[in-house]
């Protein structure tokens, strides 16, 4: 399956060519011709001999961009003046900035936000360190800390690489939920170097949000630091995947009419999202759960060395003992979760699967199998691309479960938080549009942040880990 | 000497009080009487017989603030309704945020500044490191790292309570400059710890402006980060303040006629910003220097154990070889760089000095001496306090110094880099206004800030540790 012309490879092609009739046609004609989706067309210059227009053009993938950009090479009379690709001019410079919240117009505004006004705060932050979430950002701030060691599904490119994905990360903190969010590049992939700078650098942040760290080495980080730490951390490559995949999965069940506790369920790929997708759907009530690695079947006939995760998944799923590989696990299965790769499942693994099946291909950017493949041969098909329904997009949690933490400043996230993270995602969904291809709200959708926040922030009270009521404000000074 | 009430102690009064004429004179004849200077009057609520007032009203400090509010309470009639602290009231919630410098409103803007877009230009990162530059915020970007072990004068009050000081830092960046400065707070005072967390994360920053951290531990963590790292690292409380002194001291020198080749100079205070303003003294060509911490002048007649930076001073400065304390260093000198504590520089001492005195009396907030005291003493004058004239500010040079240093992509900043921002800022008085009382620019002449940029980023390149030429915009896109 090829994939679709998409903005993330889109070109503008600036042209020059003598001002005729029908040339802009043979250009369009030749792009169209080559498998391009053209977008604007705009006149850059105009004269009575000449026409230059910009040409924008999305392509599937670079190779195809380029042979865009050669087919209208190839006209005769048209010369290239230059191609620009939209994504990279979108970066330069950067996604993010810091902005004041105040005015520094006069020596008076000076005088109060900085020195000598600024010693009382200080002062009184010292002598009174809870307030120091009323006098500072901190309240209101989330860093966004990765190693760089598993980013998308790029693999370790290393923290300066990893920017850019993280600046995006940060934007839609603010965009989606007005949390301010900066991200902490670590030049070093040591667990417990990750954790000491985490550490002696929270705290100025109201929360931790771990991002593209690679497996096994996330859990012991997140672990680590959820104990030392009195403010929320959260992996969200792990939770934010995990708690979308049972908001999918609650409203999937909704529509074909199973229960959680009866189900089979096979998880394919055991990484960071695998193991954390495990261990909600388990305390959400599932019952039988099959894991697969590399290897195959994870089960007690297998042995995992160091890898702690790996043999919680032994002990605690594959009641029947399963063995061998991805053929054996979906036989019987009700749901396929996919975390794994490209095209690994096939026509056949579905139809050797129980009716009604459930089909969660997520791998990035191509899924385990295409949704056009698994037309017909399953009820509910999610994936993770923006261009086929069920879309599962961490977006649609962690910007509203870090709005609910902070607005009651959180110690930490627990299980119910994450439920009940789950269930508002699923709620979202209208009870009368839910449908096979509608079990996940879009992550335009901005009453889901909100609902995210408020259910999050209820959890938290609940169960005991908010320093204070969601409503309580900013009015205190100290 | 008494301070005089400033914004820095101002409070709004709320008064309730029966409408009757005379009233408001009551209050503020009480107010003027107690000290008070009235700002702001407003009215919040008036009906026949009652009026609730708003009377804003300047303190020298606390206590006295304290007993404005109660010479109002005093007066019959009048009740109190509440008192709020401007100061405290700006500080609610933080001064700085994080903002999306593009559009997020559609998919397709999804698509291209987060996934799957992104993955690309992570991609051409970690194809191209240098390229970090370009398609990220680092290029714009200074991290503000601190242990809050030494805050303006309140001392080793903690990174949690140095947050303000940071976030006013940050905001006059972006204000002052158009830098993008993110406060990092460590929970460590250790030198190698900080060390090591700084350079972990530097990988997302252009530059490293280290804050209020004491000396000496300030001294090698600036050394060792200058070392191991490829952008610039600037403890400003050193160099900040060397820069804007000896700007001060061409201007002064200007003034009355003498050559710093020539002078004495007596330097009371050798922590982070006494050690690095000698340097620069002695890097900009001063001849005689003579240093002084509390047990008295530095010379080889003493033992410094492993304090190197004292060492230095002895070994370098004192040719002499004075001993004693104050009263023996100042004795024919021609300039008092006072770094130390309130009250220290009387009158005698100015007295016993050589003719033409400069005096810069920079403890903060009161001063070695108060210049009413030395009128008629010396003939420039200088201190911290932004109350009297020539005020010897930091902001003079650090938002400057860092956008020239950014501009050209800079991998450190030496000596000729700090010698230019100091003549920047002494240029930017303008000569024919030069006078005993303006040696130094305000702070909000904003020719300052883009005049050091321009020098400094000139010296970068002059001295090969530029990256780029300033005029070379940021149209790269890899």
């Amino acid at each position: 399956m090829a994939r679709q012309p998409g903005v993330a490879y889109s070109i503008t092609i600036r042209a020059r060519y003598a001002n005729d009739v029908g040339m802009l046609g043979h250009i369009t004609s030749a792009i169209g011709d080559a498998g391009g989706t053209i977008g604007a067309i705009d006149i850059v210059t105009s004269d009575r001999t000449t026409m230059v227009r910009d040409i924008t053009v999305n392509a599937r993938d670079l190779e195809h961009s380029e042979s865009l950009v050669e087919s209208v090479t190839a006209i005769e009379g048209v010369n290239i003046v230059n191609v620009s690709d939209q994504v990279f001019l979108r970066h330069l410079g950067g996604k993010i900035e810091v902005n004041s919240k105040t005015e520094v117009k006069t020596r008076n505004d000076m005088s109060i936000v900085y020195t000598p006004g600024v010693a009382r705060v200080s002062l009184a932050i010292h002598e009174n360190p809870e307030s120091v979430w009323n006098l500072t950002t901190k309240g209101n701030t989330v860093a966004i800390v990765t190693d760089g060691s598993a980013v998308l599904g790029l693999g370790d490119i290393g923290p300066a690489a990893a920017l850019p994905v993280m600046e995006g990360k940060a934007l839609l903190f603010k965009d989606m939920a007005g949390v301010d969010a900066w991200p902490i590049c670590l030049d070093t992939n040591d667990p417990d170097e990750i954790v000491r700078v985490t550490k002696y650098l929270s705290v100025g942040f109201g929360g931790i949000n771990l991002e593209d760290i690679s497996a096994p080495r996330c859990f012991e980080i997140e672990e680590a630091l959820q104990r030392e730490l009195d403010i929320p951390v959260f992996h969200d490559d792990q939770h934010g995947t995990a708690v979308v995949i049972l908001a999918a999965l609650h409203n999937a069940l909704e529509v074909i009419g199973k229960d959680i506790a009866n189900l089979k369920i096979v998880i394919n790929g055991v990484g960071a999202a695998g193991v954390a997708t495990a261990k909600l759907l388990v305390t959400a009530g599932a019952g039988d759960i099959v894991g697969l690695d590399r290897t195959g079947i994870l089960g007690l006939h297998r042995d995992y060395g160091n890898n702690g995760s790996k043999r919680w998944f032994a002990e605690s799923t594959n009641v029947d003992g399963l063995q061998g590989g991805l053929d054996e696990a979906v036989v019987g299965a009700d749901v396929f979760i996919g975390l794994s790769a490209p095209g690994v499942l096939t026509v056949d693994h579905l139809e050797s699967m129980r009716p009604d099946r459930i089909v969660f291909a997520l791998a990035n950017p191509d899924p385990e199998i295409w949704p056009e493949d698994a037309a017909g041969h399953a009820r509910v098909v999610a994936t993770g691309r923006s261009d086929y329904p069920n879309q599962v997009n961490n977006a649609l949690c962690f910007p509203g479960l870090f709005r609910g933490v902070l607005d009651v400043r959180a110690t930490g996230i627990n299980d119910e938080m994450k439920l009940a993270a789950a269930t508002a995602i699923a709620d979202s969904v209208p009870r009368d549009q839910l449908n096979e291809e509608y079990v996940i709200p879009g992550i335009f959708d901005r009453s889901v942040v909100a609902k995210v926040a408020e259910e999050v922030a209820a959890a938290a009270i609940r169960t005991g880990v908010a320093r204070r009521s969601r409503s309580s404000g900013d009015k205190e000074t100290t």
